[in-house]
């Protein structure tokens, strides 16, 4: 199955491939009477759009949403929501060698392998310009749960790592990369300039937390919050690895160092610590929830790299054009868009189930 | 939503609490014809049996199969396959401490703030024991896709990591660590035992290889192969994190050092490296598939913690009675049988598409 | 796919075939806290069981359903419910004829042609006995919507209909038919004597009414409650037809003639007809839901019917046993089990999407 | 839930009301490779356009599709279909009266119950105009199963039926109202000239037959080819009735006069005869599969109804503007569209488990 959807009630499908007319999400199980216009969501477009600085792709997209179905007199009226964004900058460039041979570390020969053909066009449907869809769809996922507040940004680049004891939220929308430590952010720089110009790229870190997510949201096995979120930053392109709380580090720990002790606290427990990234038992507790997700160099670089032809014979691609140096960066509000649609949804079933 | 149920076309549903009469899983989607009894489950379900060492929880549970439904003279015909397992070994122990305090780490205050109450026996639902029932059912998959060899050990015990140079896979089953590398296994005796003696516990990392997989299984987005594992081992009690090929190890590398290179082999390409662990854009690309899965410290310690009762009085609570004081170990025929049910469903979804 | 469950967040998956141990149905989604006790299961399968009357099959079984998890000192924890039910009663006899040769009507043929073979033993799957799962779920359905009366009769069998004048609602469980018309109670009792004894059989009409509906639940399109209730109901074995409201009636009306006129009510609209069954637009406007279910006569008949064997050679098959001369009588208590279902599902998934 | 979607495996999901920019359907789920493009589709769109004859309403929309994405080079690429059709005709006329008042038998208060408000123009989407987007995907649907023959037509309006002894499949479009008996459809242009002149509307019976379906596509319980196809097409406006084979009138049969019986035939039984629909046990059986659809009259009509405002006060409502006098004769090809789609995604699912 192709399985373009993701979500239980609160669901969206995506359409649209890289060098198609357009691109689009249809976002099924609103509820009604929530405000929506189309101002709501280009603010969160705007932040993953190509091209606004020299550390991403060159691509020039101004990545404008229009709504076409499902709001009414400026509110949600509970049917469909279907939002489409025009592809405008399709550079018509000669796609011969990426059509013949497999890029390696692309969806190239796995397509191939899978559906026989492929749309080869600026990598057709597995190219992260999809990624535009799931951050409009996600602008809606917020009016949805409008009590909670979430926030990514990048943690390392290439291995270089932010000093947590910097962190500044506001910093994190005043550089290119989305890091919250501003010295980190100078350093950052010198490093993706170097692999752009290069012709390299580089991997990257993003953390996400979510607040004001009350205690109860999620499911005890199949649909645990922790899962569902698994499933949802794997989804993104480039992404191959998640963690929920210390993740991997608790992995090293003794049951001692790992718990959560609590105490009594205005409405609820005051937890002494958030090891378990606020789940437990794939249900929320109350606390933030927090996640880092993995994402691996860009594909695309210039040192060309042995491949092999659509017919079996061996060959070497370097793959110019546009591309993002650290394909992590824009990963950002991907991430949330896909933390406000995990969490939307979950907010509907608890709903449907809990009163 | 409680949602209980798990994959796409070849889906299961679990049933049964940690003390209830029985615990099990109904499996439907199954192709029908193939060969299948109790015999070919109960090995698989013995792998993950409580109480075979000191090592693991001391409660005795024979953890007998018996298929309900779905198979006629010995072979499957189609219809749902009813498993089932009774509980024998409910001590009854007076839970009066667990019923009036939170247990931090468990899901005993997420389900109370969730469901308004819950069955405190032994953990109820959020109890390890419902991995039994993924046992079973991961052995019906198994004879899904009986070309696939699916293989998990243990990879590190509380931050003490095999030799990947004394890698042996006839190791893994000649102790009881699932540990590959029969020197670390000797470190984890003492480790383990120590842990036990304290009363403590000790986290885990779970690795697993699939191979012969062929290229193509898997989805574009929301179905990604990367995408499904992730879910289904995040699915698992007491997991926190998740990684596909190098994982998190990706972010910190350039894209050359990233690159899986290829050249022309018999019958498809002949890959040099393996970063993506046999996925790209989310579909299987014939390599072995390769990913991690951390556990998190067993949360049942006997060290007294902070915590709060149901009436939000301050208290502190320390877990006696029967635990595995390292939940990983058993958790690898739970990541295996895991990793079968998603594979057995996307064989079934390729078939289903692409013929 | 052999899709054994129904519904989307109130969800049911039955399993077991006529001759197995047993069979069952696991019911998920369920909201916490709601009564829930075998005591309030088994009036409803004692309803459906077989046995109870000579207008029946003779098969004894007790019916005795046992809760095997999701309820806990006597109130349901929101986990999945598992219900079994043993079969008792399987006769040991020759199954060879039908092992061999296709009853027509059946669904012997059909199994062979997707499957490539079958359980034969009374019928295995399809055997109408998987009804009783059906009707011990949709007690557990009952529970989710105590607000809702959900009421069944016979109104036809064999083309002989009741009165509409002489309906009395205490008539419906005061004969063996489930007949409001105590005059064609007694000449239905002459038509199915004779088709017994003549090993003959007949269809019957049964007609469904739910009250206490609220307005607003179901879905615009393709959850629409009329299309949730044909879905339900068509899946019931022997069913081939479904209306709602005036069904087929209204397609011979004037517009005029199938107006639902309103006019100010207390706390709503009072409507001064109910040619829609209840539901616009899918749905419910708060009046009565009103459905009609045609069952076809039972495909037992002791005359010989011309008909193949498994090698394709021609034969003739007359269905000695056990079997329900008028399969639709007992369709009562699952025609109103499958329409508790839906509503059940109806109103959390409206819970979920309007709060 | 508001749930848009349609399908299991090959999924549709529609959005777009009556008075919007746009409407349109994704499909997901379609196998590669398959020849497609607008000009297959255009045509099964021409045949429900509206304003084609006098008998339909009079609103002029060209329903131009466009294919935004899931085709390459001519080909299904496997990916999702975006399919498009622009709303031209949204006459500006005053919908202040349907906003304030409620139009007995339409969806005006039953969608303000469920969602405190709603899109009233054109009825926004309970509009019949959603259809168009059915009608679409069913274009694709038929790509899939290129070797099923799917043919609808109208048997009766107003109550005045077709004589089967005339016919005549050529018939069906040639004349306005798809009906096989030209006598029949004489009389139909005076009966339904009457009713539009007269600011009246009739229903109608619409049955379809699909030839070419392989014995065993369908599924044993709750994907039972019948119950797909009830859901199917009780999920189109103004549907109220759905007949699979002789539907209610096997429900005054015997089991004999109801029996279908079989003998050796080439390459499988050959069937004497077919109440049953070609469906037995929710199976194909490689027979015709037949039903029979009941489409009431257009709640639209000139005669002043009872009803009340949104404030609860007593009015009348006569609805003006255009409209079908009666909307079965464009469900035509909307019955043909859902039964393809049901038709589609059973192909795929019998292949998904049966290979």
């Amino acid at each position: 199955m192709s399985w373009n959807s993701f979500g239980r009630v609160f669901r969206f499908t995506t359409w649209g491939e890289s060098h198609g007319p357009a691109i689009g999400a249809v976002v099924d199980g609103c509820p009604p009477g929530l405000p929506l216009a189309e101002a709501d969501i280009q603010p969160w477009l705007d932040r993953r759009r190509p091209g606004t600085s020299r550390f991403t792709t060159q691509r020039r997209e101004p990545d404008e949403v229009r709504i076409l179905s499902g709001v009414f007199e400026g509110r949600t009226t509970g049917t469909p929501i279907s939002l489409m964004i025009e592809n405008v900058d399709q550079r018509s460039k000669d796609y011969g060698e990426v059509a013949k041979a497999y890029r390696p570390g692309h969806a190239d020969y796995a397509y191939d392998a899978k559906y026989g053909f492929r749309d080869y066009r600026g990598g057709g449907r597995s190219s992260a310009r999809e990624t535009a869809s799931r951050v409009a769809a996600g602008a809606v996922a917020r009016a949805v749960i409008p009590g909670v507040r979430i926030r990514a940004w990048v943690e390392a680049i290439g291995g270089d790592t932010i000093d947590p004891a910097r962190f500044d939220d506001a910093a994190i929308d005043a550089n290119p990369f989305f890091c919250p430590d501003p010295v980190a952010a100078e350093r950052w720089e010198g490093l993706v300039d170097a692999a752009r110009k290069a012709g390299s790229s580089l991997g990257a870190v993003v953390a996400c937390e979510a607040t004001g997510v009350p205690a109860g949201w999620g499911a005890p096995l199949y649909a645990k919050l922790d899962s569902e979120l698994a499933a949802a930053c794997m989804s993104i392109n480039a992404v191959k690895g998640i963690e929920i709380g210390d993740g991997f580090a608790a992995a090293a720990l003794s049951g001692e160092a790992n718990a959560d002790p609590m105490r009594p606290g205005a409405g609820g427990p005051e937890f002494l610590a958030n090891h378990a990234g606020g789940i437990a038992g794939g249900i929320a507790t109350g606390q933030p929830i927090r996640l880092r997700v993995a994402f691996k160099p860009t594909s695309s670089i210039l040192t060309p790299v042995p491949t092999i032809t659509r017919d079996g014979a061996a060959t070497e691609i370097a793959t110019r054009g546009r591309h993002d140096p650290c394909v992590g960066i824009r990963g950002v509000p991907v991430v949330e868009a896909m933390v406000a649609l995990v969490l939307a949804d979950q907010a509907l079933l608890h709903r449907a189930q809990c009163g």
